[in-house]
């Protein structure tokens, strides 16, 4: 028996992510996925990648997906989505598409946590447009933890941004870098190698050997350039190391990442590198480019992965978006669903 | 009349800067260059490069490099150096490699304040082997400073890293990431655009097109995730702009390197990137290899540059040390003379 589908949502219906959805099931790229959205968004999106846009065949449950014909488009529509949404401009922020994209994202976390769906590929939203809706998180990562939480408990989750070449989980992420220091401790530090340890093995074909950048220039210098190494990182790798974990470090920031990118004819020494700040490990993801960088939630009780990058109001509306990192994500969220078994 | 000779000091005696040093002269890459060294530990060096060692000619001053023969190595002796460096185990802190390796810091530096050197080629030196020997300074960098600086006054300097793809200026290095923040001002940011704006010509054949990256995730979120830019980075900005600076920003750092790399088909915004911390500025020059990174000291009243790696202890001795670095250094020296004509 074929795994549960994997659902889309559209992310914010003025933004690139309705295109790029579409344009991914257009080349065959987005097989085994049904798509969370207004189907009135996606056929607005469907006209910008081909003139006669393109058959969609709205169900009512993603396991529906068996009777949908091959070419059609299957979409579930959450229910409470605004009226006129296809009507929006294109790169505007706007409450209605911030509520619509915080409604697909409720309803595919609903989907899956019934057990109906095998995994959720995310569409980029905008902050600020599901703030004007009332639905105040500075990214999915801190909504799907909410939604994935009970009784007021939240799981800890972790981001990990991953490309060909290299993987990094951040112990820290949308905060002021101020209080991304205050934010460390060996708990954090070691919550963070226990949730990668758990969470990797789908990419590293076992389990992962970790390193972790340190925080400070030279990673400390012995103490000389800052203690947290000493007294947070050290330690936290240590415990990790008594559970059986593959830490090693705290190494450099400067050259940790390098030591781990993964290139032809170079044996590196590292599954993943475990980074203190959300730029120490996003500047070397995304410097070679964004376009096949894909960003995936470790620690929910799910499957979640996205495309690296934004909405992208600048181009939206113009028919030029690039599809690949969404495909990434896509072929991402498969190979974390097939290692669950 | 041709430019006074660069000088090219030998560094830790016990690391790999001798050897780099004889293989780049060995290949015709220091052509133009006197080596300020022990004349002993060069000749050891030379033997790890080719069986039969090297001619070396024991120069006075380095304007004597005109009366060396095709062929031999000129080599300036600074005083004081201690006995037996050539006996020096390879790989091992050394109170003795230390103190000759900033003897021949000293005398390259008083050589090219009385005019008689253009600039200086620093190869690697080891912290804990200078702070054996007496001499406190995290790096070449505070040192040099402090050499150049007269009544106690210490000119403003700053670090940049340099390779074929990018070039970033740091307004913090040294010091705990906390500290670094700490360190930020309107002043010191400010600073950092006006010595970029006066130094980088050299490299972008004009006035330089500035772009500044932000210290927080996102450049601060418009405040959400800290008010570094809005107190300290957008205003100084703006005060440089006020001064004709093309200095643009502040930009999301973990997209700004990616934005600012040189590659072909693609027409980069900007010449350099100016980074307030250590790691957000090193982590991207390195990210693709140390082999062709060049460190540049701005704002020193001459020019000086160095590899971008240290002493590598750890193939130290073995003859198997790249140069590629140490002559993307001395490119770089004699293309920051040409430009100060």
């Amino acid at each position: 028996m074929s795994a549960a589908p994997l659902l889309v949502t559209m992310g914010d219906a003025a933004g690139i992510g309705p295109e790029i959805v579409v344009r991914a099931f257009v080349r065959g790229q987005a097989a085994g996925c049904v798509v969370v959205a207004d189907p009135a968004v996606l056929q607005r999106a469907a006209h910008l990648v081909q003139p006669l846009g393109l058959p969609l065949a709205l169900i009512e449950r993603p396991q529906d997906i068996a009777q949908v014909p091959p070419g059609a488009l299957p979409v579930l529509r959450p229910a409470g989505l605004p009226d006129g949404l296809a009507d929006l401009p294109w790169g505007r922020v706007d409450a209605r598409a911030g509520a619509a994209a915080a409604a697909c994202i409720r309803a595919a976390v609903a989907w899956v946590r019934a057990g109906d769906a095998s995994g959720i590929v995310t569409a980029p939203i905008h902050k600020e447009a599901l703030a004007a809706a009332g639905v105040d998180f500075p990214g999915h990562t801190e909504m799907l933890q909410a939604l994935a939480g009970s009784d007021g408990r939240l799981p800890p989750v972790r981001m990990m941004l991953a490309n060909d070449e290299l993987r990094v989980v951040l112990v820290t992420i949308h905060v002021a870098l101020r209080k991304a220091i205050d934010l460390l401790s060996v708990d954090s530090v070691l919550q963070t190698l226990r949730i990668t340890q758990a969470a990797v093995p789908a990419w590293a074909g076992g389990p992962p050997r970790i390193a972790v950048a340190g925080l400070n220039p030279h990673a400390g210098e012995g103490g000389l350039f800052g203690d947290e190494e000493i007294r947070i990182i050290a330690p936290a790798i240590a415990a990790a190391r008594a559970e059986g974990i593959d830490a090693q470090g705290p190494f450099p920031p400067d050259t940790v990442f390098m030591r781990a990118r993964r290139r032809p004819g170079h044996a590196e020494p590292f599954d993943v590198v475990v980074a203190m700040t959300h730029d120490h490990g996003l500047i070397p993801v995304k410097y070679l480019g964004v376009e096949q960088g894909v960003n995936v939630t470790l620690g929910l009780p799910f499957v979640r992965t996205s495309p690296d990058h934004g909405t992208a109001f600048d181009i939206a509306g113009r028919g030029v978006a690039d599809a690949a990192s969404l495909v990434a994500a896509i072929r991402a969220a498969r190979a974390m669903v097939a290692a669950r078994g």
